[in-house]
């Protein structure tokens, strides 16, 4: 059954594509071709692969998120904050071999200073505003590059990004603190230890990342809580640094579950109320009102 | 030539040796077989291929460094501070199947609290006190895990470790800022630029990182100034949490030259003196100290 149009959320690691009916979803599916393993000339198969049986005589994808990066497929427009997450006058147009692809791909959004870009996460917020009109706030985004964001009046007022999630990634598997952690396992007074360390003395981060291989090595800390406490260490000094983004505000969460619980847990011991919205229906929501606009 | 005895600084990334005469050195040799290349089981074969031609019946063999790690050839002992930096009586023996080699590993450095370790540094403290005898202060050991170090009456009080230039490899190497950097070029303003925000801001550090990306996107940051400015904001987040140990101090410089030399510039801000020692020559002096223990 052809697809009225594609809904594509193309990052660095995953493609999910969705076959959007009238205002349905008709299908799903997904491929592990992220932009991070693509060549430019790679991205128009690894798309027709996933999609082909959703399209018509041609059909319309609006595709967003890392695939429009400098390295990605072709380098997509960045709107200037303040302004709405989305605007379909932004969108860059893709040529393709493929005459059935009309694919289109959703700007970023930049900040002049301090300096700061965003490409995927305006599309969530888009539909986190269409899924909470008129909300007036802070929205926080973790992720492998979390993003906190000011918004009022339907507009993206400020944004600041932080390496948190890739941070994370690289020492607790390329560096020597790798031999101190493990892949599983959670240890949440470790984690509010760490927390609690980086927010209170931001300036000792870096004696305390070490500490965790000498604690492994000298007083048995054990690999679960090595990996929390890291975490809570990384969360910490993201949160001093993101202070006043959240300070005296109820903070939405837009993310995967379990990292979202994290920072929601962390936000709490600050005495802050979240609000915990779902990563996937709002980059959907982000897209269908994206289609929509494009529509009217 | 026969050597009296071989001095080895086997680290993470290199192996190197010197076959040792009476107070001389006779000859030098050094290879890419590292701890972090070779399985316990390998160390030996490495070492004999390098020194083959310096053995006598029996040789003594004096290593220090990451040879001696749980993850090296054998785990060798941890000395507790405050002690002196090397000690003969805590020489680890390792059993080999040549019969000309007799390997003994320096024993290492711990810290209760709060928990550190250190292999390797302490041969180079030892042979800085060896150079410099009745020197009290501070030293630092810029590197991968840079170390600060209070010494006084030919003892090491305490250290602290930073994990500043592994950080540095991996952002530069591995993460997105990858993308923004080069691994050549240099650019001193961008270096304070980023050495004063890190230590007037530390809290902000997280954010900084990912500024490096977006001000090349958007403002045209070189990638020169991108990689400077990294190394800042690195060295400055460890300068913020060392200042306890060198304000008011002079201090004295252990390591690599380019590096050493961006310490002693971002301590010079600081409105601190600074003496620069060679690292190689400060490891032979600490060997040929603990040789000369071993032989009183």
């Amino acid at each position: 059954m052809a697809a009225h149009w594609i809904a594509v959320d193309w990052g660095t690691s995953n493609l999910r594509a969705w076959s959007m009916g009238d205002g349905e979803i008709l299908d799903h599916a997904e491929s592990p071709k992220g932009m991070g393993k693509l060549k430019p000339e790679e991205f128009e198969a690894a798309l027709v692969e996933l999609v082909t049986p959703w399209l018509g005589a041609r059909t319309l994808v609006l595709a967003c998120g890392m695939v429009g990066a400098r390295q990605g497929w072709l380098e997509a427009k960045y709107r200037s904050v303040p302004c709405t997450p989305t605007d379909p006058a932004g969108l860059t147009l893709v040529p393709t071999h493929d005459p059935r692809l009309d694919v289109r791909i959703a700007p970023g959004l930049s900040q002049d200073k301090p300096a700061d870009v965003m490409r995927g996460e305006e599309t969530q917020l888009a539909g986190a505003l269409a899924l909470h009109p008129n909300f007036d706030g802070v929205f926080c985004l973790p992720g492998t590059h979390s993003k906190w964001v000011q918004v009022s009046a339907g507009e993206v007022v400020s944004f600041q990004t932080y390496m948190t999630g890739e941070l994370f990634a690289l020492l607790s598997t390329q560096s020597v603190l790798r031999h101190s952690l493990t892949a599983e396992g959670w240890d949440d007074a470790a984690f509010d230890e760490g927390l609690s360390e980086a927010l209170s003395r931001p300036d000792r981060i870096a004696a305390r990342l070490f500490s965790l291989r000498a604690e492994g090595l000298l007083h048995g800390l054990t690999a679960p809580q090595a990996r929390s406490r890291l975490s809570g260490l990384l969360i910490g000094i993201e949160l001093a640094g993101a202070k006043p983004y959240w300070l005296g505000q109820e903070v939405k969460l837009i993310g995967a579950e379990a990292l979202a619980a994290s920072y929601a847990r962390a936000l709490g011991a600050q005495g802050l109320k979240t609000d915990r919205l779902d990563a996937t229906a709002c980059t959907l929501a982000g897209l269908s009102a994206l289609y929509a606009k494009l529509n009217a």
